[in-house]
């Protein structure tokens, strides 16, 4: 994997004055807050319901341009009482600079319609007002891609190929979600609120607690691991973590906190993640192991018996 | 894992008129396309050399404003030739309201310092402006977070918490690069020179043609699995694909394809995915059913014998 991207240079890199170098031509990669942000989406079809689905989750304001027919699941949403207050439509075909309906009025615009000249039109209005903008399957007319997803409450991760392979990026979402724990989101869920009780208990932004809080934080992480992580949702166990670490400026391990304690040591944990397919090898080869070794005695004991 | 989001629903859901519910509170995930695009990047510590690494390999020009003395690495960035052209330096500390540089003029406006005052001002501007804010530490003032990342030349991963846990982030990225394939960036190497051709070939965006080429790719994809797409760096290979496959409206499967033929048969890639711990198990196990049946014959033949 010798391109793999190192990521920012480390303190040991920076101490030998060895930058890793920069690899042009990435994305920048964001998790946008959309909440109650308002949104234009120009179409009505298989693009654009997927557009909707998304910006639906991520709680923002939908203008919706687009004739009928409407694809179902868009319909469905903007019928349905969960979702109906999040969009406005418009029924009518979107008329491009002389639209009544301004692109600077919105946080981003996408366009997922089969009129290449109109999506054209939006993108140079959208680039004139500095409004980001994507047009579904035309990449210079993309300020932003959209890529393979996968959600599991509070924990978001985005594959992006760069356009180059949407497919390679479903099939590589396909090898990640098997290879995440089970419970990961209460994993991420846990930590949230411990670091939550812990910003609570020692308040203020940066500075030198900041620092403090985050490095007690990231030590703790190291020392738990993600499977006991889940135990943070637990109020009396983060109460229990906080009192004896934090307060005495040091760490608290698992084994050390009562209660809900899931006895299972570092080896089963590993044994846990490692899932069902090294469970398979190994219990096929002890079969293995045992037949084989049955049928030389066997073979042997013959031979001497002669 | 009973809240996954499923993603937007597919037709088969929309045949049943059923309906994922949305679950609220997602950030949208997105890859911002920067070449050449204008990002403001205030601060000169280790935060903004994080910023500033990301920013570079986006190919960005950024506009950094903070006093001396800088962290080395950005010092580094701003001499060194390979990126100095992309850095304009502003050697002092950012004014707020009164400062010449207006964040209207950029697409994005990232703070990283650790004076609380001046980012909040700095927030507010962006507001007013409606250009999209990054305050480092304050998830309130962030219109969008940063997350943990992969990078493997064109493919790009991104590991968001929503805040709640930068450090799980950076263990789930863990567990996530050694779920990769090891050449994983050949394959999607490969299908992105695969799916240029075909675009070369069969021109044009949408409609039906567009939608053939989609689905002939999805279905090609399907068929050779990540492993085999490596081929797909070879031109002869991709023309020999594209004559043989595309022209003719059908598929071609990997062992159809001479040159460069990688034996490798659906089991064993299997195999290879399957890494050293499901191997280390199986040989492990089989040493234990060795070691248990020669036991067990020495313990009966000895009871046999008596």
């Amino acid at each position: 994997m010798a391109s793999t991207s190192v990521g920012p240079p480390s303190r040991s890199d920076m101490a030998n004055d060895s930058y890793p170098p920069i690899q042009p031509g990435a994305s920048l990669m964001l998790a946008l807050r959309l909440q109650d942000r308002p949104i234009l989406l120009i179409g009505g079809g298989v693009v654009a319901s997927q557009r909707l689905y998304f910006l639906l989750e991520s709680g923002a304001h939908i203008t919706l341009v687009s004739p009928s027919p409407l694809e179902p699941s868009i319909a469905h949403r903007i019928s349905d009482p969960s979702t109906s207050s999040q969009i406005k439509w418009h029924e009518r075909p979107y008329l491009g600079r002389t639209d009544p309906i301004k692109v600077s009025d919105f946080d981003l615009v996408m366009t997922a319609i089969d009129d290449n000249p109109l999506s054209a039109q939006v993108c140079e209005m959208c680039r004139e007002e500095r409004v980001m903008v994507n047009v579904a399957d035309i990449p210079p007319q993309c300020d932003f891609y959209f890529g393979a997803q996968i959600r599991q409450g509070p924990l978001q991760i985005m594959i992006s190929t760069g356009g180059l392979g949407p497919r390679a990026s479903a099939m590589i979402r396909d090898i990640i979600r098997k290879a995440l724990p089970e419970n990961i989101e209460e994993s991420v869920k846990g930590i949230g609120s411990l670091r939550s009780d812990l910003r609570k208990r020692a308040p203020g932004v940066g500075g030198e607690r900041g620092q403090q809080r985050m490095d007690w934080m990231k030590d703790l992480c190291d020392l738990w691991g993600l499977e006991q992580m889940t135990r943070f949702n637990d109020e009396e166990t983060r109460r229990f973590v906080l009192d004896q670490g934090w307060d005495n400026g040091k760490m608290v391990s698992p084994t050390e906190v009562k209660g809900k304690v899931q006895k299972v040591g570092q080896f089963w944990e590993q044994v846990k993640q490692f899932g069902h397919t090294q469970l398979a090898a190994g219990v096929s080869g002890f079969g293995a192991g045992l037949a084989v070794a049955t049928v030389a005695t066997i073979y042997l004991t013959r031979n001497a018996a002669r």
